[in-house]
């Protein structure tokens, strides 16, 4: 189903190589945006707070088309989502989450991913670092956490902040290695089997099945992060594994950052009944949901079918930008790379076969004015290297603006 | 200062008495309202989202007047955020919150609340529970925190949950009890200088001045919780502790909740630089800020003078409710009850001299149709009683009921 890769060297239960020929990488968010240092008193109230950079091509992986946001709708829920609750503006809400966002919810998994749930196992959130941290209150008494390697680091940072042990899992064609899992001591996995985050690999049907046994035969609990589960572009679409579960192992995780906006900060989780139990048997501060107004919103948004108007519409729209940009590495870089994860989601991997390191590949780019992402902070531990690998999102640029990019690519990597 | 109250009871230090009459405590919130458990799947998706009980006339302290919110200023402003940001819409926002935000905000302070600090040293949060959690990772070799007693219980809980040691210190009418601090082993204090959480009372000036030099002698940090110090009825204002520092002890927290609307969950932090650097070495993913879109809404709001109008708005109408509650417990309840905390805030605590138990009071009011609020849960350890008491919220209640409400009391505690 996918192109083989090569890039998986490490066996199942190994991981330690001393191999990585580089120390320092390129962080993939500018470290200035991310804390405002300086402690002047004057500084300049009027900085623009944009992280995105107008002078740069950037391949940057979490961004989306703004121009996709349908802000005139999205004005209007807002408008009515306040003229038809004003009477409630003056309360806190739910801290799980507003009943009819949930509900509506509901009903668009079931509908669209699989997902079988009440609006009672739906927990509105503000982003996966505030789920994780639920989780990791909840399954506070198994702190061994089985993790994609090379997987998502912000994730895999954030079970270690709140004091998990981290067991780093091989990935390969197929998603995580279910034989390095079953030989593990974990009692919890995180998984993104809609499209391996970042090498974009698909965990196939009977490779789901069995980790779902595994989960079963254990009593141990799988984190299912759909987080791009909307995107795909080719062949069928594979059941998630909550609607495959039949015994209540599986924590779905989705968002709408992919799809609307990552702006809102606004994502939810379908948590397995007996969860849902231990939840309610905690301190109920454990939880707080996202801005009651935009959830009032979101609540219309899906009920005036927006929501799946505008699937529908950056579906299309990523698949040609998706389609392009693949077009346009082929043309141009050619033989020189080759690429995974091409039939989903909103970026790709991309293996550069030439003697150059990582950070060497992105400095040159970078001079050149472009801006693609490292893959070395996905990996928890030092792995062998065959060839350097680069990842590019393709969702937040036009098709002029890619393929200015990757000419520039072209040129200063191959042609100087 | 303030009237004499007599319920301290506990000496400094001490805390454990068995005299607590009753077990059965209502909680604040309505724990259905909390999580709904019912794992049918065929539940309604259209139950009402509110938390608010029509029938009730409630005297709940955390709701505001839903009509005294600016509805149609704040849809323009979510309208101007929206269109005047929308190249930015795709993207993720700065974690620690919008700079624009932060800027008007640090002008905002400095203006209104004499909190002198640099847009850089602001945090952007989603409420306590997320201000807490930062706190206690940032301080995490401090474990043992100096906790109000009687305090605020969501946020006393927090510590617990993020592992923290509470010690409770006990509260006199002019806030937390200096001496019991200065012989606790306590490294971080939690505190509501501008009107204690629950009794009311207001730090004067020479207490702050203790609590300051006690931080200096120790290298304590100080947390200021300035949760209503926008509402002060009576009195010269008594400058914030932080706007006394000049050390760099005081953690600042404000929040947008009682002033605006609790519906946004948008709050803010103010750290001293010291603890600024150190969250520079975290994870950047120990942060994520609320919705971009009502961060810029809430800058127009602030720098088109919304925010100052808006507050003195409120600041009036609480006056006014404030006044005329503490004249109909005087009229209707007169000398069965003595109020404290009349000074400031959205709460008054009320205790009542009858031989009952707070439940009893709590249980016939309720039958009478009236919500009022219970007192216990504040308290970490068991306590003396010497008279039942009861705290009544008033930001959320129209005259109108609020008469009603006293007159209910009045019959069913008083007459019946």
């Amino acid at each position: 189903m996918l192109t083989a890769e090569g890039y998986v060297v490490s066996k199942p239960r190994s991981g330690l190589f001393v191999v990585t020929p580089y120390k320092h990488v390129i962080a993939s968010i500018p470290d200035t945006e991310v804390y405002d240092l300086s402690r002047k008193i004057t500084s300049n109230p009027h900085i623009p707070t944009s992280v995105k950079h107008a002078d740069f091509i950037d391949f940057d992986p979490t961004a989306l088309d703004h121009d996709a946001f349908p802000i005139r709708t999205w004005n209007k829920m807002l408008k009515e989502a306040l003229e038809s609750h004003s009477s409630m503006i003056g309360n806190y809400g739910n801290p799980q989450g507003e009943q009819g966002l949930r509900a509506v919810l509901a009903d668009y998994l079931r509908n669209s991913r699989g997902v079988y749930c009440s609006p009672e196992q739906i927990v509105i959130g503000v982003g996966m670092a505030y789920s994780i941290g639920i989780l990791t209150k909840l399954l506070k008494d198994t702190r061994s956490v089985a993790f994609e390697e090379p997987g998502y680091n912000l994730v895999r940072d954030q079970f270690l902040l709140n004091g998990c042990e981290v067991l780093p899992i091989s990935v390969n064609d197929k998603g995580v290695s279910l034989a390095a899992l079953e030989e593990s001591k974990a009692q919890i996995v995180y998984v993104t089997p809609s499209h391996q985050f970042p090498t974009g690999s698909i965990m196939p049907y009977p490779e789901r099945e069995r980790l779902l046994e595994w989960a079963n035969a254990r009593n141990a609990y799988i984190i299912e992060d759909d987080y791009d589960g909307e995107f795909r572009y080719l062949g069928k679409p594979i059941p998630s594994l909550q609607s495959l579960d039949t015994h209540g192992r599986v924590i779905y995780i989705g968002t709408f950052s992919k799809v609307l906006t990552p702006a809102l900060r606004m994502n939810y989780m379908v948590l397995p009944p007996k969860l849902i139990e231990q939840l309610s048997n905690m301190p109920h501060e454990v939880l707080y949901a996202p801005s009651r107004v935009e959830q009032w919103a979101m609540q219309s948004f899906i009920e005036q079918d927006n929501w799946y108007r505008h699937i529908r519409k950056v579906r299309n729209l990523y698949r040609k930008r998706h389609h392009h940009l693949i077009g346009l590495i082929q043309n141009h870089l050619g033989q020189h790379v080759e690429i995974t994860g091409q039939n989903a989601g909103l970026h790709i991997q991309m293996a550069v076969k030439k003697c150059k390191t990582t950070k060497e590949l992105i400095d040159s780019a970078a001079e050149a004015g472009v801006k693609v992402y490292d893959f070395q902070k996905m990996w928890m531990n030092q792995h062998p290297v065959h060839y350097p690998k680069l990842y590019l999102g393709f969702a937040g640029l036009s098709l002029a603006d890619m393929e200015t990019g990757i000419r520039l690519l072209q040129k200063v990597w191959f042609m100087e």
